[in-house]
């Protein structure tokens, strides 16, 4: 079979697919949020995030005061929420207000948690690295909260279809959601035979 | 309504959903890859991708040597694929063989692109940042190359439903492909009216 014929793009800001928690920082009695697509899980031991955030955010600004944020992961009933946070800046507009996205305390860090996300992470800043128009900020995780009615029977693990998570796509800016399981991952590798070097 | 009953986890090292592209290191006449979920953008001047790796890959003793790198995002078809790279070492192991994925010369890095992977960036290592088990490396995306019959009418963006990308769920460790899209992003949110702070 002729192999696929590739395009060259030049440079592109995109991977697919993309989370698109509410990240809050808090500080006195302002709290804002914003979406964030390009965060990731950044290590295990400490467990950690990092994210990119434009160098002008308020809810940077917020974040700095403290050390401390909050990831909040909607699912896809939120998309015009997470959306409005998006484009709006929390230097002159309340989204908490205008969204009615309502808050709860955290256990650990001052800045508090999105209710209506049914997963959520708390995280204290580790470090900061300079990226241009960017920063990444890497924190680490000190606690995780999600909504009883989305673990599995476990009860201590999130069962995806049940947090039905909101998914964010780049170029295009669309906002999807998960779509059917289709393997078992650390497992369907192993019908393939290994090859010594 | 009565508010979503919320439960602590404890520290997790979990978002949701997670993209798993292979990424390819290479040295000399060794080409080693490992699928990485941890892995997000980390910034648009310069585009640049984050991700975490654990400390004793190879993949990151080859990406040291060169100072450069690939990511391939894989189609959903791939699962198999993207799980057996997972699931071995390059020390011992030569995935690029047990697995039949076949690459090309990058345009501008050493390391060469996978060819079954619809999408793929060529990066330059900009920095490192060391977090535990774990090493972040921040790369800038030099180029970008997407198969022709993924892009969609402009001939310059992926389509998403013809990229069909394999998405990872951590914590239950499912592979699954991306679902419908749900409304436009950088629009739908002008539904909800601002409100002054």
């Amino acid at each position: 079979m002729e192999p696929p014929k590739k395009k060259r793009l030049g440079v592109q800001d995109r991977l697919y697919p993309m989370p698109v928690p509410l990240v809050v920082g808090a500080a006195g009695d302002e709290v804002d949020l914003l979406p964030v697509a390009w965060i990731s899980i950044s290590g295990a031991k400490p467990a950690s995030v990092a994210m990119a955030l434009r160098k002008t955010r308020r809810t940077l600004e917020l974040i700095r005061e403290t050390g401390e944020f909050t990831v909040n992961l909607p699912s896809a009933g939120l998309a015009r929420e997470v959306d409005h946070c998006g484009l709006h800046s929390g230097r002159d507009s309340d989204k908490l207000a205008a969204t009615r996205l309502t808050t709860q305390p955290s256990a650990l860090v001052t800045p508090p948690i999105i209710v209506e996300c049914p997963y959520n992470l708390e995280c204290r800043v580790l470090t900061e690295v300079d990226n241009g128009q960017y920063v990444v900020v890497v924190g680490e995780i000190v606690e995780t909260h999600a909504d009883e009615d989305i673990l599995d029977e476990t009860g201590e693990k999130v069962d995806v279809e049940l947090l039905d998570p909101l998914v964010y796509i780049a170029g295009t800016r669309e906002y999807r959601r998960l779509g059917e399981k289709i393997a078992d991952a650390f497992s369907v590798g192993h019908d393939i035979p290994a090859r010594e070097r």
